[in-house]
């Protein structure tokens, strides 16, 4: 077996936040697998097999693509953001772990990326300046009481807080329960930003108070981030949002 | 004014993870400032004045990046990683909260990178896959107590567990007592890596047990991950460390 695989982040979308290594690993490939818009992210070239395949087959996605690799191809496998975070890399070493023995010895990689909450972050300021952690809303591959109990332990223990798939059509309601929990913990007037498509042509971001991001709308392209007891706003001009950070000191209780 | 400051992350080192959107902010500064060994990271050219200043100078050298930008000058502020991880946007922010009202007006951007924790866990496999969050051991900005007690209850949460800064010379203790509180909340054998220097010369990977991680040694420039009690290893060939992945699903309690 001379094939390979390597997983790919392609960053949020904006192609100048791909690293040179990922654009590398892309230009080698002979099959490009992945969900259809982050295929699509990548230019057509002669020679390049292109596999889309819709949401939520990630595993059979995985195994397609060392199947690939096994019989000498070598494959990129494409994610948004970085392809560890919520993203199609434990899917690709799940599949590894119960398939094929053989699959083990195959040239896998990893490809970083730029995730959501790295992205949002730099477009807010530098809300992710202390302790902070990632959460994904879905409860999809997890108990919603597993969710709730980790969301409820970071609040407590003043973490700043990103959370990654916060709604979608077939999860409506759960974006609300996280934040009435949130508002159950944290101040009223705690920042939260809705970041939403960073860096690509429709961003959105709007930033306002925990009290204030209960009533707000958001869809599967939003990244949320609640802030902790040190995170601040700096006003700017009209039209501009606030810089939102996270002091980098913590007071003695 | 009309000088600007860009805050910019330069990823682990390798020039390969630099995105292009970074290396263009690098290309238009007219002044560099950072810590040494970042600033000795971009290559010199003419018209570009370097800044290079100690460690734990902080804030001090973003007032020197503000006052630069609002004479007029285009700055860059460089950090490892990811600028607004544990490194230098926090501490720009900071000092426009509390430095001249004029510069809320300076064309402030922030270019995220590679942090230190997307790129171990990029070598490892997928240590990342589920729920995961990022502390600093450093007591320098926050009493130890609050260490600990993040520490606990992210633990407690089966969160997987990046610690950023988990030793130094004036450090030497912390790593140990913080493996000794994660040894009395998971399993003897759960995964631990100590990922150090990763894509750079000096690269070296450890993968372990959290029993054998409270034997190892560690220095400035490791990555510490705790594994989830979702977190598996994957054998592979002899002088190959294993594959660490999380699994995405967690089953019910």
């Amino acid at each position: 077996m001379t094939g390979s695989l390597t997983v790919v982040g392609l960053g949020p979308g904006d192609p100048d936040l791909l690293t040179d290594s990922a654009r590398a690993a892309l230009d080698r490939a002979q099959d490009l697998i992945g969900y259809i818009p982050y295929v699509a992210r990548v230019p057509e070239r002669p020679g390049l097999v292109r596999h889309a395949s819709d949401n939520r087959v990630e595993i059979d996605r995985a195994r397609h693509a060392l199947e690939l690799a096994a019989s000498g191809r070598h494959v990129a496998v494409v994610s948004g953001g970085d392809p560890g975070v919520f993203a199609m890399a434990a899917a690709v070493f799940e599949a590894v772990d119960h398939g094929d023995p053989a699959w083990r010895q195959l040239a896998i990689t990893v490809e970083p990326g730029i995730t959501a909450m790295l992205a949002a972050a730099a477009r807010l300021g530098a809300p992710l300046g202390g302790d902070f952690c990632a959460l994904s809303l879905s409860d999809n591959l997890k108990p919603w009481e597993v969710v709730t109990a980790r969301l409820e332990a970071v609040l407590r223990a003043d973490l700043v807080v990103a959370l990654y798939n916060p709604i979608s059509k077939a999860r409506p309601w759960q974006l609300g329960a996280a934040l009435e929990i949130a508002a159950g913990i944290r101040a009223a007037e705690t920042p939260v930003a809705f970041a939403r498509a960073v860096r690509r042509p429709d961003e959105a971001i709007r930033v306002m108070t925990l009290a204030e991001a209960r009533e707000a709308p958001a869809d599967m392209a939003t990244l949320v981030l609640i802030g902790a007891s040190t995170t601040r706003l700096i006003p700017r001009g009209v039209g501009q949002h606030p810089f939102v950070y996270t002091a980098r000191s913590v007071a003695a209780r």
